[in-house]
């Protein structure tokens, strides 16, 4: 088995995995409880959330557990202030039409254009307009400042797209907020600007740190860095004020009730730890993978150029159609997307794909291939060669099949 | 260790833990994905959200998973339709006031004055209105008729209590409501009656089915049933339309977005069918364990009467400090509980024990006994043997202290 899709989900790592299991049979205590052994775990899994913190260069404090990126994802656009966007938010004819944006309200809010459904979904139900990008996958930082109006209270760029892989420059992005918060308070305008980036295909190959990015907000998977499914993390500034989005015990500050994931999130700390510590290697090593691997491929075009992290190679093969390829690559045992899985498995097409101006022929070609740790260099040349094998087949059946077809019209 | 707080938490049996291992580390790939192991995934998913439902005589259609019981109650309260106590929710007004209920609306909302935070904080949100309890912790029927009115659309009241362990009459709470719904036909009434229960508790010992009970919609808890933490479900009947609380990828039928937490669900259908294969000799062990607890325990007043679950034993030891006594009971290994842990956490006293008339001197001497797998009855008979003499030191201590205060009086 070649896995290539490591952006839809990672293995969790065997470390990981012993991290985790104590709290599962023996330490799997309520770290609410009074006595010693449940003390224990509050301040194991407290430890867990500062290990998580450190590797952003964050503190335990700005850390809000969640249940997945989702979640964390949801909970960032919380921050908007209460003005008449989040009252139209719940109002029937929003609620009805799930997914349209309340056009009667103002919008605050704006969202990179290729951002994953999570971001895209919640934005447009606060009435948040797009962000173009260029044709390389890179937000178009003047579409941005021509967008942002006095109105605008929060921005969401991911850190990489989930796609693309595309790595956006969220550094300037913060730069051209500062700017805009300069000139509100030379005006005396009081609303607040803050930026929200998903970094959750980041966290694997990027250096992290808050500060360094500018960012408010910023949503953590573990799911994706070799960690548990269904724990994730917001980052959220200490100036930040956020709104539960559920109510209950008044865990993680009360902002997220529900009893402490700790098995979850001492696996995620585990995960981060080891992803931090294999940063460079891993950057190094699937840049030299994409090389060899680009190298051996024919007969392709590249969709996702420099700017975008060292596991992430799309690739389109023109005339081919990428459902049947995958389906064809399952049969030699190589597993690789369309898109992000959860988009592929409604059969809608890629939209950040036709956001950087591809043609439908070539979304329709388009394959997504992402390395990770289940990967070895042997695996990566088999599988260029598998790959070639089965396009060329591809396009000798097609071939055949025109030639078939011409024959038919002439006789 | 003898660990007496299996209401607050339940370690993942092994057989649970041995079934959740393969997804983690092998079959780990995104049920969305597009490939055959994914596949795979999504099916296996599946049956084990059948095998959840199965356990309640559900379908897995009416099973949305989510995070936890918190989230399953919160998105409980999402049935109720987007009126006027819906809009003020999200108005500034009621966003800074968390707690304190809209006034400004009409209460739509009945809850259980006994419930778990994750219920009351939610129905507060909502207007809520509280139904009251007897003397032994049983609903107080004619209470709920009349504080139903025609505005009432969701009725929550949890099937065993996490605090006294109290199992109410759902299935007669269900009559009154067929009743009403029946009357509002009548007058061509068209506002819907929701019954909703928190089975969080009830799951452990008691043979639950959705039909029977008439409940329209139902919280389970993996992490009570020796599941893991981070697992949750909501039944909702098919005719029942919620609204999701966030918003993403449009898993669980676009009511819970976010990646399956797939080993999370293995163990929790796992958990559920171990429960299940239990339950009649559980119920046996732990009725048995609390007769002979109490006769050997010395010197107590029972709190919790026959109407709760076997597994509960709620003792007052009056003049004395509950929270003294975890405390000296956690030197001699033994682990109880004054209240729900997340409130204890907080130094709330126990609301619980209020609404059942419990005076303060009484609340303060309250402590929370709950068996469980952990346990033998080996175990129960030394607990009881630790928990006299650590009273009867404390007594002992009282009774010096206060002869001497009253020695240095007559000085």
């Amino acid at each position: 088995m070649i896995y290539l899709d490591h952006a839809a989900a990672t293995p969790v790592d065997k470390r990981v995995l012993q991290a985790m299991e104590p709290c599962f049979t023996e330490d799997f205590f309520n770290p609410s409880a009074a006595y010693l052994p449940a003390k224990k775990m509050a301040s194991e899994y407290e430890s867990a959330k500062g290990v998580i913190a450190h590797a952003i260069g964050a503190k335990t404090s700005d850390l809000i557990i969640t249940a997945g990126a989702t979640e964390a994802n949801n909970l960032a656009f919380t921050a908007i202030s209460l003005d008449e966007s989040r009252q139209s938010l719940s109002s029937p004819a929003s609620q009805d039409s799930v997914g349209h944006p309340p056009h009667s309200c103002h919008p605050s809010v704006l969202y990179l254009v290729t951002e994953h459904d999570s971001v895209r979904r919640v934005a447009e139900r606060y009435g948040g307009q797009a962000i173009d990008v260029l044709l390389n996958g890179l937000i178009d930082l003047s579409d941005l400042r021509k967008k942002i109006t006095d109105e605008t209270e929060l921005i969401s760029v991911s850190l990489a797209n989930n796609e693309l892989g595309t790595i956006q420059p969220i550094a300037e992005v913060s730069q051209i907020i500062r700017e805009v918060k300069l000139d509100r308070m030379k005006r005396g305008l009081k609303r607040q600007l803050l930026l929200h980036s998903d970094a959750s295909q980041a966290l694997n190959l990027l250096d992290i740190n808050v500060a360094r990015l500018g960012v408010d907000l910023l949503t953590l998977n573990a799911a994706k860095v070799y960690g548990p499914k269904g724990v994730g993390a917001l980052y959220v500034s200490h100036d930040v004020r956020l709104h539960p989005l559920t109510f209950g015990g008044g865990q993680e500050n009360g902002l997220r009730s529900g009893t402490e994931n700790v098995p979850g999130v001492i696996g995620f700390a585990k995960a981060i730890l080891l992803t931090k510590e294999h940063l460079n290697g891993n950057r190094k090593k699937y840049a030299a993978w994409k090389k060899s691997f680009l190298s051996e491929l024919s007969d392709y075009e590249l969709i996702n150029d420099r700017h975008s992290l060292d596991n992430f190679v799309v690739v389109c093969f023109k005339g081919l159609d990428a459902e049947r390829l995958v389906f064809l690559l399952e049969e030699r045992e190589v597993y690789v997307a369309t898109g992000a899985a959860c988009a592929a498995s409604k059969g809608v097409r890629s939209h950040a794909l036709k956001a950087i101006g591809l043609t439908d022929e070539q979304i329709a070609g388009s394959l997504r291939i992402t390395f990770g740790e289940t990967n070895d260099e042997a695996q990566i040349h088999e599988a260029a060669k598998i790959i070639n094998e089965v396009v060329a087949g591809e396009r000798e059946r097609i071939n055949k099949s025109a030639a078939a077809k011409k024959e038919l019209a002439n006789d």
